[in-house]
């Protein structure tokens, strides 16, 4: 049997905490071939397309943003948690499951015009992407499309990019929360 | 003038505390020929070795590591800061500046007899290079090679990391703290 991107993800029961069924990428990336084919498929709904930048969201988001970037041959931005990002930057709260919490770029990191790719391993509530969207847009550049590895559409993450306009594409998805 | 990978690296002064120069690689991750040249030159001394994984460090080291092990059509292996991994785990400690800290890999992330690139973004006074090494030998793989973007010597990480027997490379050098 020829496995598949999904084929590759493992599932680690109760983290990080009991009750969830967590959906483990690191089996993915450190598989050759299962890393090659999610860079590919994540990008095959571009081509053509003019892409200035990769963002990733942190921290997994920069493992697979990098690759992408590279395969583009764009730059790549990370967009951080707070505090981490030396030079002056731009923030956007978003909200956690119990908290809030900040997302922050470079106050330079986008420029107005330029077609920015959003990438992460895994969309949830979206809540982290819809922030990284807002600090994208803030800076003038537009976001062409936001693309994840797994999606968990019970969690509304897709509907709620998709609210904002947005163009989602994921490689795989996991019912159930 | 054409510019090397130095050229792209902006320095900010004071960050994350008074007096110290941080060498902000975000500027040159972010442009297309700078991000290009970099894992480019990562690479060179490696030509022809074969390389069975990447593993790069929390976090900046995710985005080099990402795109280097894209490259090099090989998995990548986070190696993280504890209690991030969701699967079973081995940890090692390291010294900070004040404290200790620990970081962990998956214990089935390496297998003995695999050839292992470890990067980073920058090489300070090693302490996490040398956990990461540690991790990846107790798993029974070997490191072929530590590769940083930037290496400040005056930290003494160099010195540190081949008093292990480690082949450092280097893109380019700051001296002073």
């Amino acid at each position: 049997m020829i496995k598949a991107v999904k084929d590759y993800i493992r599932t680690i029961k109760d983290f990080p905490h009991e009750g969830v069924l967590f959906r483990d990428v690191t089996t993915l990336f450190a598989d050759p071939r299962g890393f090659r084919m999610a860079v590919d498929q994540l990008l095959s709904p571009y081509a053509g397309l003019d892409i200035d930048k990769v963002a990733g969201l942190e921290a997994r988001g920069f493992i697979l943003g990098g690759a992408v970037a590279h395969q583009l041959s764009t730059g790549f931005v990370p967009v951080r948690k707070k505090g981490k990002l030396p030079g002056r930057t731009i923030s956007q709260a978003y909200t956690l499951e119990y908290a809030e919490a900040e997302i922050e770029v470079h106050d330079d990191a986008f420029h107005p015009g330029e077609k920015v790719l959003l990438v992460d391993d895994l969309l949830a509530t979206g809540g982290t992407a819809e922030a990284g969207i807002k600090l994208i847009e803030r800076l003038g550049a537009q976001v062409v499309g936001c693309a994840f590895v797994v999606d968990l559409p019970d969690l509304g993450g897709r509907a709620k990019l998709e609210a904002m306009g947005m163009q989602v594409h994921a490689l795989c998805a996991f019912e159930g929360l």
